[in-house]
């Protein structure tokens, strides 16, 4: 049964009423879903590679939701409620984050920054201070240090791993949600949709600000992606 | 010598070169600029709040750069370096608030909320956070620290004054600047211009949301506030 149909995903439940069944589409959208294209091959590339990094993180001792990849589109995960808070750290300056200081995209940050933002598509996720947070309970203050320590924790593993196929982690946005215990889990995905990625040598955009900007084929540069991390997680 | 010309007031050097001439234009505007008007009266009204409560904050111990009134529109102050943030501090929500956390206006706080506010008029003084201030270099951690807890200090102050005249603080907005020595002072002006100040009985507008708004003559809600302010501060 559907559960859930987002814009880039929709989740199934199963017969297992902890595990959902999350299908990977075809769609890419940006600026809120403003502008929306169908590209075949998206959602089989972005399930291969969430699926990827979760394993790989996993073995670097960061658990997710993640459990395991079941076809070329989908995969099965922990049902958690997912905290109304994506979490946004950056190692150089890009995006929104430009715009809103006014800096150079491409400055690089001394140490990483992390912002949250309200995930509320109404009002277009707009950036909270951990006050605001607090004010809508969306998160307690132990909640928000341990985000904030997640992140960290996640972007050294990352970093480690785009580094070594040749590719600078530019930035990424993490989502999280509570299971049966009420633990916070890492969830929903990590790909070029959700990440900045740059090639190390040439700076070319390997994410989707190709799609944002129009700044080529997107399938093109999320496979190569792809296919630099198989070469590196060849063991998984 | 004109220093500086804002949108509502002229610095103008004096032959004391750590003392500037403040004087309050009649010009009303929002929106960062979008909406203007010329207002009759506007600038006495402030320069003369202004002086009042700063005084009035003087004499709680709260130190600002104000030194004295010296015509209806004009006052004497400390010459500082201003720091590029503007406080913000609220007590019930409104205004941007708001809007960014679609909250109803009119939502009292459980305790006081302290914003930051690139002060940048080109980006539209958006909301930063602390990580983004430091990385601005705009204020020390230690700042920081330091404008949130004066913010406190002056809202616990202000909320008296203005309970006692039967108005609702609702929120409001400050500057600081560096002095000669390095010391951080209290700055720029609090009004009806950069307060939200309702009736306690009636809820009516008293401040500058009465021109952002169209709710109606901006000249006679600021002289109510001062009306009730010269009752209260009878003895300066
Ligand atoms: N393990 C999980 N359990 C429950 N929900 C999840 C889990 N992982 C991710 N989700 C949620 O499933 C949805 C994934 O769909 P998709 O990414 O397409 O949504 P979206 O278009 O980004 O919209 P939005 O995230 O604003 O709901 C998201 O709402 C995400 O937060
Ligand atoms: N003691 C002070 N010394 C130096 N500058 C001051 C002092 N107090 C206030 N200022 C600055 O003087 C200017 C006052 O002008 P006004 O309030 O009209 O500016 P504005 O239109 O709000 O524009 P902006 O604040 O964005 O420059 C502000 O820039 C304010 O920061
Ligand atoms: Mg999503
Ligand atoms: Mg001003």
């Amino acid at each position: 049964m559907l559960v859930y149909e987002g814009k880039a995903k929709r989740l199934y439940e199963t017969e297992d009423e902890h595990v959902l069944l999350v299908e990977y589409k075809d769609s890419a959208t940006a600026f809120n879903g403003v502008k929306k294209a169908e590209i075949d091959g998206k959602g089989q590339l972005n399930n291969e590679i969430t699926s990827l990094i979760f394993q790989w993180l996993d073995q670097k001792g960061v658990k997710s939701h993640f459990i395991r990849k079941v076809s070329e589109r989908e995969q099965l995960v922990k049902r958690v409620t997912i905290l109304p808070v994506e979490v946004v750290l950056r190692n150089v300056v890009a995006g929104s984050m430009a715009k809103r200081l006014g800096l150079e995209e491409g400055t690089p940050l001394l140490s990483p920054i992390v912002e949250f933002y309200y995930k509320n598509d109404d009002l277009g996720d707009p950036i909270i201070t951990e006050d605001h947070a607090l004010l809508l309970e969306i998160a307690s203050e132990e909640d928000l240090q341990f985000l904030r320590e997640q992140a960290l924790i996640v972007n050294q593993a990352l970093q480690q791993l785009f580094s070594d196929i040749g590719v600078r982690l530019i930035d990424f946005k993490l989502e999280f949600g509570r299971d049966e215990q009420g633990s916070i889990l890492l969830a929903d995905e990590i790909s070029p949709d959700t990440c900045r990625l740059w090639d190390k040598e040439t700076n070319q955009k390997l994410d989707k600000d190709v799609f944002r900007r129009d700044l080529g084929n997107l399938t093109d540069v999320y496979q190569e992606i792809l296919k630099r991390l198989r070469g590196e997680i060849s063991h998984v």
